[in-house]
């Protein structure tokens, strides 16, 4: 299987809770509302965090159906975040369509955010155990909030009528600080759907503790990959503008992090500008690429795409595992 | 005692969550986010569903203390929709302070409503029966959705760049319309925290329902007793703007609803200008004077008040029972 092929398995995965997860967000909808409330999961979404789920409950020996709570959660979770990151960030298009405040108005997006959130309460008691299912998955999104909280004060200029941002700004941002800030906004959530995908199978604790590290570690792997292609990706490939994290100011792409520290003031100045032009961020991506920060960044990224293989080791054999190893391999060499 | 003086034996109960609810709203709080996230429960409030979920629990046989994890969780929910209903609403100003998006920002404030709702899901997993405590708690907060989706449709003029308003909105609103709405909007959690307040207590299912019944009956008559304040009520007593519903072209106001129905299109054409100035404000509250609209209202709420002391009726005799008819009935007299 070349190693793109795993993506279309991956789907293919997530896809079958996808009739299951929208009859449990009509649920206790009004018809008048049901439109908005499955706009965000019919907008597309490669459905990866519900595939991670069944994956690692196959790969502790469960039978799939046995995931489909702990994958409809995890999903809704990742949908939930992104129509609320859409209104932190005035994001008006996403996947190539509007978001869904823009479509519906801010009111309604709200709505059908705590809506989405009481759909994974109900899909949550729904599970094996849902005592501690409730608890993992508050956890993330607890730290969820603070990944997107940090991530927004590495900013470097914008929401100058947010008090909180203002005085709480990072001028200087160090590659702890990032991998503390991704590790809550990226790897939280990938490493619940891997626990709990395995606690679904009732896998020995030993299997949901290594198939919990694949998952952080596949996390912060996936989210620095994320950050290369930003700034280097091709836009016929991702489909999205190249640079995004240099108009957001984004000190918190390691890209961008990792150039600071040889390019110094030069790059500063042009994310502390209150407007990036088109101009500004060419100028950015070639003074980044005469540094050392695409190299470094790939080597971080393939560290932790090593640490998640490791983590794998520790599961039996299976084609399930095969699934999740040749996954890890693809985020190495990802373009899109 | 005093109708009035209920009021303050029950803040006494509700008083009681506080340091309790701090402390869970704490957890996995980083400390910079502390300030912003205490702000919401600091900035006041008469904690009238925590003292009910207390005294359900009391009035059930229960002690006090079994009651707490329901009575921190509807207090929660409670300021969880207030955080989100005033962004949702522009609203700049709650208990005479900024509100906590005008206070930190947006984003600050979204993040810290999730952060509200993950701590919910913690402090419910603490109570006497998890599944059953999320359930309750999700279907109350679904309705609550729908209550202030409905509420939004109810207004007769703005939010010209919400696409989903401006398609769905209502002309016309019956009195069984308004009673939908308000059940959810209002009735839907303080019926919840009087049910989750007997379960506390273990009690048996016939003193769960008539419970549940109470606070149902009792949240419609205090909706109804509200709308009444707003339009009627002294600034001096209630410490808001009189007449508050008409700035928000409200027709989800039950004294507006039944005036409409006297006054017809004198009425329509205030509510469904963009702006409602002090002076049109003015003018509709004489002319809903010189309706029946007031006395109907009332009669509405006292027999909802009635109901919830019938309600009652199938309690066995005890002092918090006592509270509970006293708090009904003062809901009969209130001016604020």
């Amino acid at each position: 299987m070349p190693a793109q092929a795993v993506l279309e398995v991956l789907a293919e995965y997530g896809s079958r809770i996808d009739s299951l997860m929208e009859q449990y967000l009509l649920r206790h909808a009004d018809p008048e509302f049901a439109e908005a409330v499955l706009y965000p999961v019919r907008a597309g979404g490669k459905r990866v965090r519900p595939a991670l789920a069944i994956l690692s409950c196959m790969a502790s020996g469960g039978r799939e159906e046995q995931a489909y709570p702990a994958a409809i959660a995890v999903e809704l979770v990742h949908n939930y975040s992104l129509i609320l990151d859409d209104i932190i960030d005035h994001s008006e298009l996403r996947r190539g369509k509007p978001t869904l405040w823009k479509k519906y108005g801010l009111s309604t997006a709200i709505l059908v955010a705590v809506h989405y959130r009481e759909t994974i309460s109900e899909v949550l008691n729904d599970s094996p155990d849902p005592k501690l299912f409730h608890e993992v998955v508050a956890r993330a999104v607890k730290l969820l909030v603070d990944g997107e909280r940090l991530d927004i004060l590495f900013e470097q200029a914008g929401r100058e009528d947010e008090p909180y941002v203002v005085q709480h700004r990072r001028r200087v941002v160090s590659l702890d600080d990032y991998i503390r800030m991704i590790e809550r906004k990226t790897a939280a959530l990938i490493q619940a759907a891997c626990e709990l995908g395995a606690l679904s199978a009732g896998a020995p604790q030993a299997h949901v503790q290594a198939l919990s590290e694949y998952g952080y570690n596949l996390g912060i792997a996936f989210q620095v990959g994320d950050d290369i292609i930003d700034i280097f990706g091709e836009e016929e490939k991702t489909g999205k503008k190249v640079g995004g994290d240099i108009y957001e100011h984004k000190l918190g792409n390691v890209v961008l992090l990792l150039a600071m520290e040889e390019l110094g003031v030069a790059l500063a100045e042009v994310l502390a500008k209150s407007e990036v032009t088109p101009e500004d961020a060419a100028r950015v991506i070639d003074l980044v690429k005469r540094t050392s920060a695409r190299q470094r960044a790939e080597e971080l990224r393939n560290r932790y795409v090593e640490r998640a293989l490791t983590a794998l080791d520790r599961l039996p054999e299976s084609r399930y595992k095969d699934l999740l190893r040749k996954l890890a391999i693809f985020i190495k060499e990802r373009e899109f």
